[in-house]
């Protein structure tokens, strides 16, 4: 077989460079059998002369073709077409009808957990959105500007996968002063997110098949964290009078929001924190505390962390940024046990939870000027003046079909409904009016679900929480 | 019991704020037993007057503690301290001397896996660093500080979990151009870089006693990965007529680096491609493609991506932009075949292995202005030279000690030991004098190792390049 020239024949009209048609169709030609195992292929000179393009543009080609094997030199004899397996080209042509393997038993697992971050486009009062507008953004592009200019090997490599030395550091002095939690730059552990320490958390603390108790209504990404980590759920109930602890199974683990219960913001009362505290102590367990809103309180000062009250190391303390910056800053935080810093770094070492160090330096950087603390102190005063408005305005607008407990903490608050209704129905029809809220069943796994409305009052500005408003009356009109 | 006020007294030349040691002190009577529950407490106003102190200071401290439930206020009687459990109380004191509850089975295998990536300081011929020097990190300063300024809700919200539209699309259009890998934006998840990649394939699709291909010797990160997950290894020996695939056991995924294998330097040839499709095929088997370097080749084209010539939608894809921006970017992403890209994406909602958006935009800028595609020309450029310069330089001064074989791509070359040595131990002696490498026998894990070092010569100028070798002389003429 001598070589068939017009195979491979270049279209000057074409977009795509000599080269480059050149490569594939001497590739396509030899994958599909035209060009068979043994043929002898033009010398360069010969083919760039043949079809009128540059000697170094074939050269290159065969160089690729040679590397990838597809031609192969004989010493002294030219540039031979590659013999290639026959059946295995069939195989690779198999074509998207094929099936595919299956998910893992533990794929399978983690992909069936409910996915609940993805909301796109309208917000209001979707719960767990800082207001943006605020955000001193100006400052932080200057601290980051500075710290890109400054880029240096040490931030742009592959170390300090437990976070940067001076976050860790920052965060440190912020726990001591903010949370009551004492605590060594050893012990914290910086991820990409609540989410990231969640999933960390479960797999090196969690076996398949062991117990974890967590809130019941509760916090839906630990639950999904912890199920997809093959636990078995055991509910704590929130009753009006404290945290229900259950008397069994023993847990291997206990997930609680003792500063600000999500999603119904009440506080743990320090009989329930000692209590928590022996039970861990008898079952032998870790408590997940998660910190997520507790600088957002409204009456008397921030609650200190149950890490703080805790003497027995068994509190595995996790902050996030995501509510006192933006969430899409995406750096969250753990404080663990001295004796496991060692193991949790090892294992975010082989996980790649870790966040860009580029953004792990200007968080530094502006929690350590103080830009943090002021835009806190901003934040909390304007979040509490909207929040009373949010509250009266809801109370004034909707009180034929709802109650709105107090609260005196978080960006969100609970509205029970007065009516017989499915709030996922009620949902339903309030995204058809570009409002969203949490149906407060989807929190209940285990006991009879209260119906009711998760609502995020923070990231909306008076009247936009008035719009709101008046498009929830409608709905609940129409239910009613 | 009345109130022992001196429980509480003030220290006015105190840096802590008077609310804070108010709170403080009282809390601390109240854990610890001094003040009794049942204890009446003085009233705000007698309280701020007997300590000198704002009324204020003293309501909000009250209010706080009612909040934790450490008062107790009784209607028309005053405010009491609460009765807190005894017992629990020395359960919270069970000092740091206790012992601690286990790691899970699964956390102490991820635990100990290998820590390789935590590297501070002196980096000489470590390889995977490319040279930040030459990074344009003024515009990529300017495209984050403008996409720092345009923060909308949707950049800084809790959405994209599987990656901002806008990189996908930018990635899918790089794909197409340099990889010859034709994909959906949909198909595209972006993740934390390739090591949270690989440990969520790894999740998704293996199972605890499954059986792993892996490469022989090949990359670290994806061996502690699969392991990590509960994998069972089988090595692919690398020899120097390609990938030895072997008769069994079968495996649930195979794992290879065919643009430019790990750390070997060597191109997959398509016989020993369409054979891996075709045991894919037979074994009903996944293929992970890490083409971590496969941009810098060095002569001919770079070599298509493996993903591109499957038609069977068996390859899972992983690239990276660590070496071609620059490691801390902490930016990767995977090519999933359709069928799985919900699942991907749920599983990623519930690990939180997801970078900032923020970063996600301005690479996405980076690259749809050209910045990223110019800064590839003049890296590779750039690259080519320091390689031939460090291979001359090394062959010169290093020749009694060493062979350097040829390789095409790769920001890494590999030397082997002409003299009986371990390696492990050469690496000792050189990081005495600042100079690092990766011993090549601590890649091998089931054959008999060769003694070798792997060299990055990408990240140091010609200068340091010199100087590098100086201090490899000495330290191979000290052992040999």
């Amino acid at each position: 077989m001598t070589f068939p020239i017009d195979i491979v024949a270049i279209d000057r009209a074409s977009d795509v460079p000599a080269y480059r048609q050149l490569y594939e169709k001497l590739r396509a030609a030899i994958l599909d059998g035209r060009l068979r195992g043994g043929v002898r292929i033009p010398s360069s000179r010969v083919l760039a002369m043949d079809l009128q393009i540059s000697r170094n543009t074939v050269i290159s080609t065969y160089d690729t073709l040679l590397s990838e094997g597809f031609l192969e030199s004989r010493r002294g004899s030219g540039t031979f077409v590659a013999d290639l397996p026959r059946s295995a080209e069939r195989a690779r042509r198999q074509a998207g009808g094929s099936k595919l393997p299956s998910l893992s038993a533990r794929g399978r697992l983690m992909a069936d957990q409910p996915q609940f971050g993805a909301n796109h486009g309208q917000i209001t009062f979707h719960p767990g959105y800082p207001d943006l507008r605020h955000f001193p953004f100006p400052v932080w592009s200057r601290l980051m500007t500075a710290n890109v200019r400054r880029a240096n090997q040490e931030l742009i490599g592959y170390s300090m996968i437990d976070g940067h030395p001076e976050l860790k550091q920052a965060i440190v002095e912020y726990l001591a002063v903010s949370r009551g939690v004492q605590c060594e730059p050893a012990q914290i552990i910086v991820v990409s997110g609540t989410q990231a320490a969640l999933d960390l958390t479960a797999r090196l603390l969690l076996d398949p098949g062991d117990h974890f108790w967590i809130e019941e209504p509760g916090y839906q990404g630990a639950y999904g964290a912890f199920l997809g980590a093959g636990g078995r759920p055991v509910p704590i109930p929130i009753r009006s009078d404290g945290w229900a602890f259950p008397s069994g199974p023993a847990p291997r683990l206990v997930f609680v929001t003792p500063s600000c219960q999500w999603p119904l913001t009440g506080v743990m009362q320090m009989d329930d924190r000692l209590r928590l505290l022996q039970l861990a102590s008898e079952h032998d367990c870790w408590i997940i505390e998660d910190d997520y809103d507790s600088e957002y309180r409204f009456r008397g000062h921030a609650i200190p962390a149950m890490r703080g009250v805790d003497g027995s190391g068994r509190v595995i303390y996790i902050g996030t940024f995501a509510k006192t910056m933006f969430p899409a800053l995406r750096i969250g935080f753990m404080v663990v046990p001295r004796a496991l810093a060692a193991d949790f770094t090892r294992a975010v070492n082989m996980t790649g939870q870790y966040p860009s160090l580029l953004l792990q330096l200007t968080l530094a950087d502006f929690i350590r000027t103080g830009a943090f603390a002021a835009h806190l102190r901003r934040m909390r005063s304007l979040y509490a003046k909207r929040k009373r408005y949010f509250a009266d305005e809801c109370r004034r607008m909707l009180a034929p079909w709802i109650d709105l407990p107090r609260s005196e903490a978080g960006l969100q608050m609970i509205a029970t409904l007065k009516f017989e209704c499915d709030d996922q129905q009620l949902l339903d029809a309030a995204l058809r009016r570009s409002v969203r809220f949490i149906p407060l069943s989807t929190l209940y796994r285990h006991t009879p679900p209260r119906q009711g409305m998760i609502l995020g009052y923070a990231a909306s500005d008076e009247a936009q929480i008035r719009h709101g408003l008046r498009q929830l009356r409608a709905v609940l009109q129409d239910f009613a």
